[in-house]
């Protein structure tokens, strides 16, 4: 395996300005820290790998080594045995090195500098959040509303990315930016595409937005696109990001996750506090029409004739994605002045505690889940949110793969119409291929199972 | 077909700053640059057609209609049924734009600015150029060289188009920047690949840079990547243009028009006062293998071994060619400052008269080529050019079919082995598809025949 | 005499891209313009200074020397016995620096690039007037109208000079830019406020626009805190770039010079077609009560009643200068925005030949000019403003002093009253010391006799 | 006393982006903050003013009043009774309205986003300044050396403010920038100087930047020039950041909190680790000579000979101060180039813990000063700055004039010699004028008694 076996980088500038007090933590005092930064550090250097399996990503790269040196006039990095795709001619890519010290940035700010006790009270997570994107320069004033969040999996069909593509250069043609979780599939593909549409627009600020954390970069390596890199310390802090980030969010077929990911969403949308906040288009090629059908009947079953207002489909025809959202986000644009809010972040939208507190996915919390179609729909959404985060887990994660490794399969209750709708989908995801398959193996094993 | 039925476009900012006397010329006394205007603005409205049959386009939109209305600030245009493509949701793209008022601002710079005799004397020629791409800001100081003309075939295969790009992308990963015919196929794969290079990079000023001349604009579209549009008044300008900004000259498989700008160059690279003044590179994917050995027994049966010298052939392996045109850029860097040349405009390059003065080929002049390998080479390069100009014209020129068809094909006398080495590439042209055919022709019918 | 041997100065970064014809033109063929340069690039060295004798001035540095050193990237200058006030610790003042090149643009731009003859037609004046002021980048679309034109004594009094300043102050306070013939006195006493002006404002691009001519620029040295200096080719293109550039025009006190200015203008104000299109604010310290009284009872006696349409006069306060200024620079942006005129150039303003064509001061024209209150006021003005340079012309300019010595005092003839109040305001510069005296001369000798 | 009734004021871009909790803290929770920074606004928008006894501004001003109004996009404030010198024709003079945000920026930094507890342990003084710094901007990567601390009285005769115009002006010309505390007299006339030679060079960007504390701005007003203003918490980390800034530093001429300031300086520089680390100037007209004499004396007497290698002096001849700072300058720079150190920051100064806290100058401390010559240099120093520092509060300061009123004058006990030196210095400040008088009074009454 060809690596790159050692490098110096200097901090883009303002990473130079760091306090003694700053350098000695995270060279010496927090060890923490330091470990989590070569993690992430590992994952960045590792960019547009396809390759989403963590664990095979940190065992690949066992002697991937990082050092910090602190110096009078701040800091640099050595490294050994990097990944060899984050250098050119034996220098690293600027877009990588940039990606490398917001990284730092956002780790010497939000375990450093922020007091850190402030962001453990559950109340103040949206402070933090509006905190972390403020000292990473994302949330910016007099900027009018351009900010397009695309959600969809990342290990996706060629003519899936294809699409993801066009729907990208219909939107930077149209001058809008690009918000997503900076990965490969359906998160690089509008960014490319937009690169272009920007091109010929002539607009040289276009911004692609990555948001990451440290429990999810290595599986979904920053794309080097992304030219704005933020790294939010939980899952939690990520979704509420893109969601106070959004003037309209587009979402690609994927898989649990990304369902997982709707679910949060119509949790928020539905909540009576937030009518018509946030539009949202869901949007892919024309064979995907079962995939959405399925998706449909599923978000009906569940959530009720009402969660039909809340978004429109478009299958095909990228360019009446890019003409349609570029007319939702004037609507925002003029809903917003018009209420006298902020047009860079959506500090308005409730969010309710249990989408802000981590759901841990033990087969006692996921067996005492409340799958009632009784449930307000914005509460129901947020249970089933927690069941895919389960099988999230139970797929791809440590944790979960070894809770069904000890226990056998999740049970999940509720009511039978709804847990078979629910299966149905599953299914669907199966059977194209949207489910990850363990090493070796040729079929799926479900990691549930539903008791009636 | 679609046509967009009407526009009003302002001017970009500096186009706004028209003295009433230039004004007045464009709008009352100057029909004739009207003309050449409206020609131009539609072939730059047809943008990234692959249609390169002018008369067709011109066809096709007959009813185009432009005006050119005078303001008391300056002036608009006015655009009756344009091409669609042009227009997002009804307004023109940005990069459109500005190739549209580069156009004017270079017919108004030279036929109405520059005194218009300055340049009819040919020993001027040198002057004129440098005065027109200084006028549109192309030379600039202080930048340190790297502009790469790229040169080849507009119509070719997939992958040689695919290859182009990632060649482009090489170069825009090493900060390069691109200069072509600002067409589609090898003129516009280069730039997009470095779009994205660039990209990666954080490069916000990367250039892509096309010239053309009105001549031949019609059939090579501009492509919207383009972000400095330059109309050169004619063909051997523009040629100049070429190789004076170039600090590297790579040249991917083409038609008889390339080979042209292949003998143009050698031309100038192997006249005595020249030497090692350009590096040149041919590339091309792995299957392009028998192209450029044909093309290298063709160049060394007529000019010699030495003509070895000035250029190299890389096959596949795109990563490479940036590394080796980085490499000789940097040489061309150091060789410029060390004799204290200017890095934006190679005024020290010797081009000759007659690679100055239009060819015009008639059969008298065609048949009174000197094509003996007893020439110098740069001079039989130069005989050689003029043969290939003259069947370019005989294929695709209307002045050189009506030549044709009339009295015949061209007849070419010289030393058989060179005439038959001549032969043995263009039916390797021939074969490869690389020779335009027309409309509803099967075969290619020669223009020309060889006299023993 | 300290001066400063010898230095190197090279261009600033626009001055590199000359062709090689221009260069040559510039070093070689065309003597003439070197000595204009060199007389010039004097006149800009000895900056600041308060001597406004230019016969002196070239005296003193009669060993001054300039040398044009051309070189493949462009040229540089190299300077032998220069004023030493252009330099810091060995490096020229980068304000001094630019003017030098802003000096060598204007003269390479007027008399090479642009065909000669096109100006000396004199209907193409005003283009001709556009087409330098272009080329300096002095008109500049899109910027909203605020340049003030300040004119007045280059030798007055300290409070008069402080009153420029604290006008200029105020003016700068307001965001108001600054045009003057950019000399001493109460040519630098406003830039030099309003430099504090804008400091305050915290704007950053304020302009200090310097408009002067061969002829004048030795006696009125550019102060450095010009930032645009023009070199018009003549007095009359000049006065033209002023009136054409201006929104308002303030006028301090000055001598002859200032009279015919004041002329000039309001021959062009007074003119049927030009109803209230340009405000002027005659503005002095409390103690210049009766120089306005006298001008004004000059103006009356001569262009009638209605002259008083067209300025307002303010004593003292100094900051209802400012408040004024930019009330009426508002009403222009309104009036010109309301006709689409715009705001760069006032292309509008009706200018007549005889205020185009040069004014030759032998007695024969002075003796035959038209000094009758029957004429509209805009003739009469016209042929004051000949009257008054003549005065100029006599009292200061080589040609004129020698008519003087050979011919007598110029006679002045028309309508008794009419020449009765023009001597009473000759009268009152003089006992004012506004009039220059020659070297050792205790008292004012007229250089005209009113003849009945 | 006119006022300026009613004003509101947007705040600078960067203020928009407060999050919620910080505009509720501001707002709600501590009223604290919100009188602090009432009393810092009221000294800004008081700019220029020439009075400098804080009780009697903020009686004059008693009815002045603040509001911040929390919005959903950020916050504005409204102003009731505002001094009218910050506001032209009615709205606010951009310099001061950035000082107004500038000062909210720093209160909001400093007690709500640093977690409070951080800086009042003492040892982390240095990282404290350095992170007010870093958050204002002030501190920069990759700006080559080129701040000028500048110290001296605020209330000096007008030839010594022109000499400090002069001597600014002398540093602009060399591109250095100036550092003051932000009041009149000699805080701003090397600003104004500095300004005018900025401008001449061409330099747009100079900075002028103020430092000041909450318990100093109303007695020194900030002026209008500054460009960036930091409010620092409290004097000791005032003084700090001046010195950990600087790369040189001019002491005018100046009364007894100079003097302090002149042996905190040196009680820095004395100490052994601090060998030749930052270049000292003292400066002043041709006729404070005299001043210069007597501190010479006093320095030598009490610090010994050795004090001399810190400093030299400067009579009249202001540019040849300015050459003399920019050689010493350039020497730091070698020298932080050399050792690697930071040019923004001069982290390896050693600041002891005594120069750090505060001094209290009751009647028990100030007696127990240890004023001996036999201790190190460096560390009596801080002790007669202590005494100074003492002197300092009995003139002007209400706490030390109570204690005065309550207890009489100060003893200061210790070597004999030292102190009747030191009294023959203040004798001379008194006799100079450069003692504040309380009101009414003709002459100074000491604060002080010398005990043998």
């Amino acid at each position: 395996m060809e690596k790159f076996e050692h490098a110096i980088v200097n901090p883009i500038s303002s990473l130079n300005l760091l306090s003694r007090a700053e350098i000695e933590a995270l060279t010496n005092t927090r060890g923490d820290l330091f470990d989590l930064f070569r993690r992430c550090a590992l994952a960045i250097l590792n960019t547009d790998s396809s390759k989403d399996d963590a664990a095979e990503i940190y065992a690949d790269y066992s002697d991937f080594e990082l050092r910090i040196v602190p110096q009078s006039r701040g800091l640099r990095l050595e490294l050994f045995n990097a990944p060899p795709q984050a250098f050119v001619d034996g220098r690293m890519i600027r877009g990588i090195q940039e990606h490398l010290f917001a990284c730092l940035r956002d780790i010497i700010y939000t375990d450093i500098k922020m007091a850190p006790e402030s962001f453990s009270v559950q109340s103040d997570a949206t402070n933090t959040v509006f905190r972390i994107l403020r000292n990473a320069n994302v949330v910016r004033p007099d900027v009018p509303p351009q900010m397009v969040v695309c959600w969809g999996g990342h290990a996706i069909p060629r003519n899936e990315y294809d699409y993801a593509k066009e729907v990208g250069y219909a939107l930077g043609l149209r001058g809008l930016d690009i918000v997503t979780g900076c990965g490969i599939g359906a998160m690089k593909g509008p960014m490319k595409g937009a690169a272009l549409g920007h091109a010929k627009q002539q607009v040289k600020d276009g911004r692609y937005i990555g948001i990451s954390e440290p429990g999810i970069i290595a599986s979904e390596s920053p794309n080097a696109i992304v030219n704005e890199l933020v790294i939010m310390p939980d899952i939690e802090k990520r979704l509420e990001a893109f969601v106070r980030l959004a003037h309209a969010v587009i979402i690609f077929p994927g898989g649990v996750g990304t369902v997982e990911e709707i679910l949060y969403l119509f949790s928020i949308l539905m909540h009576p506090d937030n009518a018509h906040s946030l539009p949202v288009v869901f949007a892919g090629p024309d064979n995907c029409a079962e995939y959405f059908q399925e998706l449909e009947a599923f978000l009906v079953a569940s959530l009720g004739e009402g969660v039909r207002e809340h978004y429109q489909i478009i299958l095909g025809n990228a360019d009446h994605v890019g003409y349609t959202v570029r007319k939702v986000v004037q609507d925002q644009q003029a809903r917003r002045r018009r209420l006298q809010q902020a047009y860079y972040f959506n500090w308005e939208l409730v969010i309710t505690k249990d989408l802000q507190v981590p759901f841990v996915p033990t087969h006692a919390n996921m067996a005492s889940l409340d799958l009632h179609a009784e449930l307000p729909p914005h509460q129901l959404a947020s249970e089933l949110r927690r069941a895919f985060s389960g099988l999230v887990a139970g797929n791809v994660k440590t944790f979960g793969i070894e809770q069904v490794r000890l226990h056998g399969p999740y049970q999940l209750r509720g009511e039978p119409r709804l847990l078979r709708q629910m299966d149905s989908l599953l299914q669907l995801l199966v059977k194209q291929q949207r489910m990850k398959l363990g090493e070796g193996e040729q079929d799926y094993v479900p990691c549930y199972r539903i008791v009636d």
